[in-house]
């Protein structure tokens, strides 16, 4: 077997003169009357080889019997390629090898799709050949940069004394949190493990062993209603410490972030990254992952229109809803339809309407304009910075539907104008969440993090007289307008965490019985602590400009949770299942309905 | 809070005069005439920290109410201990810490055994309280190892190229191998994915897709009857790679073992590693596993008791059995105990029996002595180097049980001579595995290692006369007596996979059910590959000396596949069964059996 030298996309005029052997597969082939020039290609990239009665023999005639992606050995000597020759748009472009020696290694049936980057494939096609499409460079370079990815948190993280610990994947089903994937048990009948949703339970565990300082880049398994941008399977860099503030622990993790950019893409990140509150954020920007690449804020207009004649914003404020503007600077252009649009727009987003004024010739024009008071006009007017050819909205609801719907606004008009900078990575620390939400369904308060969170230490007294109010020590890192990362520092103390629970409903003994083998730890001695996870899919989806977290894994599901190439899931033996103490419950088929008598 | 500053374990007389603060959990306190002592330990080791009423102020009274596992942050000064009080058994014995400060970060309750390394617990209690477990020296030391090991593997296979690929948890069950874990899918009724055996599959599908060096350290499952050295989930260092020879290949794993072994405890490997073949492993040792820290081989003598006067060699030889020695040097002075005691040992290992001489005073005693004839003692006496006080040991049967026999009988007597220095770390590699095995139930040939193992080149002929004789590119790495990775060559030519398909008893429209989207992939062009996996559960329990793989693993199950802790698997609520279209069917508990009528 003629095993390679050298790789095919690295060979360069310094190699000339040399005799290399390369292993690759067939790119394209052209004969030129009688001269065949094969394009060979590994992971490294394409180079041409040259087949010539001169010098390669035998070898050209078994070379002409390569097809596209035949698997090829072939020696030969690196040479100059004449100057009229030269491709500039090939890394090995201004080289060529001279083959004297070939072996076919493998033939192949002509696949599918053509393997190269600009081609469009229906994806359903690419997954089910994976084998295939992983072999296009743009997906080669997906994965090497995830390699590079996963190896500089390591990295990083072990230079800072972070313990690499493996958890179970095998464990217990959680009370609380999305739907978990469960496996039957054969040696326990009727018993069952869950796969995990995080290591959370475990790594704060492991702090409470006394590790001080863990990370794992671990799988986590949720069964959730899938949307494109979700996985039931995915990865994140989950990391737990003792002994470190909050402020320590970010800091770090953006150093960490820095180190990622700089050493995968060559970016150089601005540091610290930008803080802002969840308050701040929604207030703002209508969101907890802002897009930070460019400004329009969002407008607080509840104060200015109270008492206005618009009965909506009058009745909004009086029953405690908000009233907030956004001006999309320079749209007063808009078509009627545009403006019309806005409505579906609004309702997609939970909102009854959204009003509008366009100023044009220095004219406010649009429905609620004859309403609006002279000095409400000016308060807008100065609040909003209004000028010639701006398109102001308002929105009036409850506060959280109109941060969606105007937050949402203000992206769109974000990208429509241009004003993202897609080579632009602003990162920033959302911080301060809430620490509950209060659940209409339930009536009681639900942990917005988790029931381990640690609230503000200036907080702690609102547990007995406003819990809504309490501020957590919870925090997201935000990129572009993605959450790809978030964490806590958690609570230590007993007495906290009781106050937790009574808030969230629970009694020490119900908690006892979903958390025993956790709220069991915290007795004997727990470190303070606290911890983040990144979502490792995303940030390559990030880095590598894709749009889709499928592209930056090497055997994807799809939207429904299959696997097209392995046919996965699939129907099993019934015997399995005996061993496994269960049988399936299929609903009947309605054709296999009785036929009524 | 108080965090620290510095370690407590790596504070020396360098650090005399520092005012340092230390975050840690109380080991042990003495009050001696008012003074207190505190030896306060984290990751890093112990460090005694003073309380005196000269200069600790209130930190001595809020000192004295901590109590062993309490979580103390301090601040105070390095000093250096009064000559007579350093303890040199303590890498910080030189010095202590003057405290002025002092928070009781946590309290907590008496721990259910003493976190130390000497002390006896029984292991189910430690397990079910493995957060103080692992607070233990030893258990920190363990998994800072597994976690450098790890690092160590990803350092060297990154920079030979590998690219850390992630593969599917939740995939599909597979027709060969051990029984899988199943995991009922919500979104397709009555489908169930499979938990990964091992990223075979995945990682040969790699090799199609161009990736040509791939690792991953991966978690498998295996739903197997466990045994004390058994896991559900364990962990491997999974590499496949192609365009190597497996020459190339071993050579490389080689140099990787090298530099484990050198970084993680400074033990500088012998290379190349003896390599042996499958067939030499078991003739000599017994084992496809041997132990090499020891000689004293297993002789085949089959040639000379072949027409013997002892009836069961004669007639084991004439129906194609075997008969071998095995000479345990110096033990002629075995008890007559001892020597009763080998019939019941032969018989754990499936023996009939096992006949024995000893050499004393020049004369050979034992029950077969009187039937063999002068130039069978002759040519014994040769062949096993038989000298005063030697004990000759004989197994006749087929070939597999008296490997069996004697090469357990030899790790015995290896042990209880003292030969097997527990300090070297002998590897081999055992090569030119058998392809394939007869199985006597299904009267078939069956892959020894996997129907994608190659053949050796010069064997294929085989498969048309004598597949039984055909030898694998398959390799075991061995150390001490046991199999720490292996793997093979994959066979890549269609006509090669179509012969071993045939040997196996399949169409290849059968295999096509079973392994459809492998050969699907093989067709388009798969390069020459093959791959290793290493256990690494099973590499870190010799590398820290344990006997048992659960001490090398943060949350291990336990030999039934429970986890003591978590306390699963567990029942779960019947909607989440609801969920996933099965339901649980139960054998009737025998209280619950109907009174009869």
């Amino acid at each position: 077997m003629m095993l390679k030298t050298h790789h095919c996309g690295t060979l360069t005029k310094a190699d000339i003169g040399q005799t290399v052997t390369l292993n690759g597969w067939v790119q394209r082939r052209r004969d030129l009357g009688g001269v065949l020039f094969i394009d060979l290609r590994d992971r490294t990239g394409i180079v041409q080889t040259v087949f010539n009665p001169d010098f390669s023999g035998d070898a050209l005639a078994i070379a002409d019997r390569a097809r596209n992606e035949f698997v090829l050995a072939v020696t030969g000597t690196v040479v100059e390629r004449d100057a009229e020759t030269v491709n500039k748009n090939l890394a090995t472009g201004e080289i060529e090898i001279r083959v004297t020696e070939i072996e076919v290694m493998n033939s192949a049936k002509t696949p599918p799709f053509p393997i190269e980057d600009s081609v469009e494939v229906d994806e359903s096609l690419r997954l089910k050949y994976r084998y295939l499409d992983l072999r296009r460079p743009e997906m080669q370079k997906t994965l090497l940069l995830r390699s590079k990815a996963s190896k500089i948190f390591r990295d990083f993280l072990d230079n800072e004394g972070f313990i690499d610990v493996e958890t179970p994947i095998l464990t217990k089903s959680s009370p609380e949190g999305a739907r978990d994937y469960l496996v039957p048990s054969r040696v326990h009948e009727g018993e069952f493990f869950a796969l995990p949703q995080s290591p959370q339970i475990f790594k704060q565990l492991l702090m409470v062993g006394g590790i001080e300082r863990y990370y794992q880049i671990a799988r986590c398994f949720r069964d959730e209603d899938l949307r494109a941008d979700r996985q039931p399977e995915f990865t994140q860099v989950d990391i737990e410490t003792s002994f470190l503030s909050q402020d320590q622990l970010l800091g770090m993790m953006e150093q960490l972030a820095a180190r990622l950019f700089l050493e995968t893409i060559g970016v150089e990140l601005e540091l610290p990254f930008q803080r802002i509150t969840y308050e701040d954020a929604i207030n703002k920007y209508g969101s907890d992952k802002p897009d930070l690449r460019f400004g329009m804020e969002i407008e607080d207009i509840t104060d200015i229109v109270a008492t206005s004649d618009v009965k909506v914003f009058a009745s909004v404020a009086a029953s405690g809803g908000v009233v907030k503007a956004f001006n999309a600077k320079g749209c007063g252009h808009w078509s009627r339809k545009e403006l019309d649009d806005l409505q579906p727009f609004a309702a997609r987003y939970g909102g009854k309407g959204l009003a509008w004024i366009t100023i044009k010739e220095g004219e406010w024009k649009g429905p609620i304009v004859k309403f609006l008071k002279p000095e409400e006009i000016a308060a807008l007017t100065e609040r909003l910075q209004v000028e010639e050819g701006d398109l102001l909205t308002f929105s009036a609801d409850k506060k959280k539907v109109v941060a969606d719907v105007l937050g949402n606004l203000r992206l769109k008009v974000g990208r429509e104008l241009g004003l993202i900078d897609d080579s632009k990575f602003k990162f920033a620390w959302v911080v301060d969440f809430p620490l509950l939400g209060w659940d209409e369904d339930q009536k009681r308060y639900v942990a917005e993090h988790h029931p381990f969170t640690r609230p503000k230490d200036e907080d702690v007294h609102l547990f007995d007289t406003d819990p809504g109010k309490i501020r957590a020590q919870a925090y997201d890192i935000v990129l572009n307008g993605y959450e790809v990362g978030g964490g806590s520092m958690r609570i230590y103390k007993r007495d906290v965490q009781e106050k937790m629970f009574k808030a969230l409903g629970f009694t020490m003994e119900e908690a006892h019985e979903s958390f025993g083998y956790l709220l069991d730890a915290f007795e004997y001695g727990t470190p303070p602590h606290g911890g983040i996870a990144f979502g490792l899919d995303r940030l390559v989806m990030l880095l590598t400009g894709r749009t889709n977290l499928r592209e930056t894994i090497a055997f994807p599901k799809t939207a429904s949770a299959t696997d097209l190439l392995m046919d996965a899931p699939s129907t099993v033996e019934q015997s399995q299942l005996e061993q496994l103490h269960i049988r399936t419950v299929l609903k009947p088929k309605p054709e296999a309905a009785k036929p009524q008598e």
